[in-house]
């Protein structure tokens, strides 16, 4: 349906990773977040039991969860941190380059393009997309915000993998129907409401005003 | 230790709600998603089978989450929308103010601080507070922003109930080590790093590059 560049490399890899439960996807961007901040402090190696203690769950799930991607511990002596970080990495995609676009740029869609860690792991944005005259044509983080109707001569022209909505929740479904027709493979979804997509389509919600409903009831059962 | 005033009323109410289980907490700040999105639209009541489909799970795991809660839903009639929503925006603390102060007016500050969605559920953002001498002093969704410095201060005048931080990775322990020692109840943490709280302070980590790399895992499967 749309033409295959950006393919990523790594794909006899990648076969190795299917049929993984995605409740154990869900958890490798902690283990990549606990990971890269005992790198950063120049920790060389961790025990499972210390870093499932971190991740909240078992030592032996955590060996079960980390053996599904392959042999990366050693008996009593515990996994190497840079070691494990790179292959997270690779299996997370974060060693490859993930183009996409952004629509929406307004206050939360300037801090996302704003945002240098999404970047430094190879997710760049490509184009910037608004409908309002008045933001069409400023710069944000050295890129001109594009007019809403040039999407589909924009993708077609240069695929993006994945499209960013941070529009209000009235216009995203049609936001999302147009990503979906010129090709887009994932959805970043940051607006609030719910979005009918395709099944080949993957979408990530981040609705982040839940976390602060489940703060707002842990409060109040305190008082 | 702090005083106890921007109490929340229902009291009575909030003990009833002791000992149900995180899952179920969890999935609410959903239900409330998708019964807003069908108020909005005026649907008057949905069956227990059509709002379990919405919510990716079964029907009787959806009698059993609301009974949770007390008795909501009509055999054969399915459950009154908007009784249903206003019950959980209660449960949730959506119908009563709680205050927020806003630490880091960086983009990422700048958008929550701007997020109107937040202060029609209540969450009031009371005060913002920066390092950077050329952020103190500017204006934001009407509030002017405050030397971090003069943070405690606040608090003692002040109290609120959640901080939010919006501060780099490196400082965010700092402020939250703040945030404990002058009583705030809740921290809603969006530095991408993890914080070392007292247990009786709850947090909420919004990791938003979590979602990506997983979106990254999923495209990655799909090539």
């Amino acid at each position: 349906m749309h033409p295959e560049i950006g393919r990523k490399s790594g794909k006899d890899k990648n076969d190795k990773y299917k049929g993984i439960p995605l409740t154990v996807i869900k958890r490798l961007p902690r283990y990549q977040r606990f990971l890269s901040e005992l790198a950063a402090k120049e920790v060389e190696r961790i025990s499972s039991r210390e870093l499932a203690a971190k991740m909240k769950i078992t030592a032996s799930q955590l060996r079960q969860d980390l053996s599904l991607f392959g042999s990366f511990g050693q008996q009593g002596y515990g996994y190497r941190v840079n070691y494990l970080l790179d292959e997270i990495n690779q299996i997370l995609g974060l060693s490859n380059r993930t183009t996409m676009v952004l629509i929406g740029a307004g206050h939360l869609g300037r801090a996302i393009a704003n945002y240098d860690n999404f970047s430094k792991r190879g997710f760049i944005i490509e184009a910037l997309f608004d409908n309002d005259p008045q933001v069409i044509g400023s710069t944000i983080n050295n890129l001109i915000v594009k007019d809403i109707k040039d999407l589909g001569k924009h993708l077609k022209e240069a695929p993006a993998e994945i499209g960013v909505i941070c529009t209000p929740a009235g216009v995203a479904q049609e936001i999302a129907d147009l990503l979906v027709q010129f090709g887009i493979k994932g959805i970043w979804n940051f607006a609030p409401v719910s979005l009918k997509i395709p099944e080949q389509v993957h979408v990530e919600h981040v609705h982040i005003g839940e976390s602060l409903m489940i703060l707002s009831f842990q409060i109040q059962q305190q008082e």
